[in-house]
């Protein structure tokens, strides 16, 4: 099989390329670039020279893709706001699409135009487009043509809430969740932010109290709770490459940690992607650098009668590109942890 | 004037010896280590070797040092349990005691048997010695003869949100915390977990629902908000040498972004270790590593009617050291910022 | 095939669980720890936990697992000094033997006793154990029941001198060798100048001139250059977690850059772990962290006559437990990178 | 006094900023920016909010720099190519400079050309300009107008070796030297390089074997050695802030360590800011982080006849700020470490 990632530059892209040239369903990739076309990939990313030999960075012109016979799948790690424009025309030549961007997430345009500061730019192919997180996504989105990646803060969070909102074990309202992830998060942007320099020794928030993953935080959890919910989001920067270490503070709805580790088991015990630790100990965002893991744990405080739940993925893996590799592998019938170990 | 350092071989002790080396009105100082006394100071803290010259530990028998004629003032960084045995002694030969450990801290004894696993072991002293956290202790204190200093977490929590629950500008229940702590909190002390490889690309939760923190915290705000506090405080680890991140979520009562900072400004205007950034930027620790500030900031939240209140402070310096140099300061008239910027 | 790993409990054994664990030729795995014994491997090393599933640390007695008849390959991750006391039985016993320690490294008796500090305990056995960098070993090797793998910094050192010494390229005197290792190199051992406070912005020399890594140096360069080796080697450590760089300033013997990068071409035209760089771009230890290979690169200084040679390995894969997977691949007539892509 | 730091925006010019507010003699302090003229200071360097008060920067125009009547004394902490075109007018109005730049460093326009890629702007005041690393330059000094700082690599590398050419310790030729920086050598630079996520975990070489400062170098131990000297210099990267380890390879010259301590304990006997560590120790970038002093160690090979010299300064303050305010210090009559402490 085939598979092309349009817009392989960036870190997620990067991340992306290493997974499908070492998983044994691709046989071949195209990877594309703007600004790298005609470059060697290795040239730009050491770190894989022994793995893609000669290949190349192609034109990333939205119709020639499209009009290629000899590729199905298309993988998009795109900006928001430039994914749709590849998505469009793959989608119209009948091509598989699996959206790394935040395009196609949100159900409301409304809401896309007031996080996204534009108009969205396809709300017709939205309306068909499912929001895939592997291990909560309800039933049939395999036959989807489209399909949107979730995006990583929300990943992170979305495990270890949904089910517990689901199962009713947790109130909806009042949630607070503080999360801190590694630099790569902001992509290889130059700003002056993002120099070494700047964010070694540095902890440090951003984007409160509306940053742009909050609605899709609240979408996935108000369809898991059948209700409203409001969430205080807290992102922030930490001085590590890659991971998120997520801390969430909800109120019991007559639940004990046991029942919340039952629920927990019940919904993950076929996922080899989800590892839940004992009560007591806590997620460590280097045990699951580079791995599509999610590790998720969770302590009752009899005090306050208040869970607070602890979770930790690699942003671009289980957070981007690993998922993305999940949800192909599911979708083609692949087992799902193939090329994920 | 003279002053000792009892217990100087730790990062604060370390921290507190540049400062007092190089504070005008310290003419010469003490440092005594059970662990390397009759050793050069600058043989264990080379980065100090063109400040302290060849000052050694000395003995840090408490009965010798309470017989010292020619020193009035001592400064305790010993551990939790160890400070009280030189605090007594010191107490009694009339010499004044600035105590960085958590020995006299707490005004519960219950408390403390319950959070230190032990019962405390000076009562009686317990009941006369103040908590000051400088920029908001009642006045009177410089009379007292020994004083607690605060930790390092409650010092970047307190200076928030005592102004705030004073001023009733938020409500006193349904406090979520995080914090997130360079490894420097932990101390010298040798564990696996501290080990470079262990921290390094790490974020980490620790000592959920309960760390020993926690009711020094409660008993704070407790006094500010004459009522009940009960806090969610969830502490991490990051992988940085100084600095604490705090973040707290408040609900306001009828208070606005504006009355927040008003109250702010008139509580802090004149000191100088409080410095307030506009809503809407966020605290760094990288800004306040090695200095005795806190960097305060807010924003709110319409969602929620909560405010979002960030604060970092360096913990060895404003958490530790810093603080006490500053209480010494005050204690004896020297301008609040000798020797301290 | 089943394989056990004797000491798998530092950093090393570690990453040759993750290896093995994953390798397609080994179906079962046994991991033995003296100090660990009965607990889940999982439990002390987060980070498989999707891989190792339950399994089990087991008692390290050498007898009883020579006596084992089900496990025909060992490799022994254990300190110098130890290694050999399961040496012995294990090759009496007719087993494999790959030694990741240092034990029979040096051919020289006298060597070992003198920076290792203690007699060579098994001189016979040493007589017979070939020294396989398999990109440089000379034919013949895979017959061995008992394979000694090279040190880390050895690693970084012999790829790329070894071919221009044996092709005459440079001098084989005045060689001067500069390294910098990740702290892992230091291994689990609990010592306050490992922790993380300590090695955090810090880069510090240690153990010159006479590392210990230093006669193995030479004795592989003598064997190449078939005559006396001298070298000035300098090893530092550097605030990451792994990797080794290493800087050589070597003499040009008659040679232009184009006749160093064609000789080790030559050499390594079939080897897929080594990655030759063009000539003024540098290796960097972010680009093969995690990975077995080195790679190189070299410029020419006509001011000086002489080469700066550069290389990057990751000292815990290419110096250790990669190395050791590829003599088992290579032994046992596996692809040569079968489970270390 | 009044002083005036042209270009206070970057590193160098932020850590002068910090020296110069705390620093008894001067009064007040004028920063300019051409890119952030206009604009607050501490709004840029959040770390000196409590220091600098609202000062702001103001316009960097040369003419109208070297027309004000208040201010005797400049520093430029600008680029090379650059900082002439301040040096040129505020010299012709009779002002003092002390350049932290390259551009007033050279001997040699033709060097300059070579290495700097331009033709030197101002080669008549170059003549005049001394070149003062104030250990060992040579006395006279002290009444020439503009003053060239040396960079930072060649402070870490002038200070152990000056004195040894100049006794004869050590032979002029085959000198090895490999340097590590920390990223903050780099400026503020917004290049894909230096982004957080590609210094991390990252060791690299980079310009060898001609970096910029290789001839300065050279010129400064020429005038020691009485003699050509041709060095090897080995520049790399490390993921540090602040702080440059520097390794020197040398041949003894009928020299043991003893006379080559005793030759710079000779040299450095009443230099506050040179540290000499005991032999077989080794300096740590860590304990010279944030402070003017050097720390120089060595060890002598036997097998080689030749010294290993290790030597440590901060880039950002020996190696450039503090040097500049050392210089102030002396030319001014304060006391030598006056504000360095």
């Amino acid at each position: 099989m085939k598979a092309a990632i349009v817009g392989a530059s960036g870190y997620s892209g990067e991340a992306l390329v290493r997974l499908l040239s070492l998983h044994p369903k691709i046989e071949e990739l195209i990877v594309t670039s703007r600004s790298l076309a005609g470059t060697r990939l290795s040239d730009h990313m050491p770190a894989m020279r022994h793995i893609v030999g000669d290949l190349s960075f192609s034109e990333s012109d939205p119709a020639a893709l499209a009009a290629r016979q000899d590729v199905e799948l298309f993988f998009l790690a795109l900006p928001h706001g430039v994914a749709h424009s590849y998505a469009q025309p793959l989608f119209a030549a009948g091509k598989t699409i699996i959206d790394l961007s935040a395009d196609f997430r949100l159900n409301s345009t409304q809401k896309y135009a007031q996080y996204y500061g534009q108009a969205h730019p396809a709300p017709d192919l939205l309306k068909s487009t499912p929001y895939v997180l592997p291990e909560l996504a309800a039933a049939g989105w395999q036959t989807s043509q489209l399909i949107a990646c979730p995006g990583c803060y929300p990943t992170s969070i979305q495990l270890p809430l949904v089910p517990l909102l689901k199962a009713g074990l947790i109130q909806a309202s009042g949630i607070v969740i503080n999360s801190y992830s590694g630099v790569s998060g902001a992509g290889r942007k130059l700003a002056e932010n993002f120099l070494y320099c700047e964010r070694n020794e540095s902890l440090q928030g951003y984007s409160m109290p509306a940053h742009r993953h909050l609605p899709e935080i609240e979408q996935e959890l108000e369809k898991a709770a059948f209700a409203d919910v409001i969430v205080q989001f807290n992102p922030h920067l930490a001085p590590i490459n890659r991971g998120i270490a997520t801390t969430i503070v909800a109120k019991a709805k007559h639940a004990t940690i046991d029942t919340l580790y039952s629920c927990w088991e019940k919904t993950y015990q076929a996922s080899p992607f989800v590892s839940l630790l004992p009560s007591g100990t806590f997620p460590n965002t280097q045990a699951v650098a580079g791995s599509n893991r999610a590790d998720l744990a969770a302590v009752y405080d009899q005090r306050t009668d208040h869970f607070v739940i602890t979770s930790c993925i690699d942003n671009l893996v289980k957070g981007a590109s690993g998922q993305a590799v999940q949800i192909m592998n599911l979708k083609y019938g692949f087992d799902e942890s193939c090329g994920l170990l």
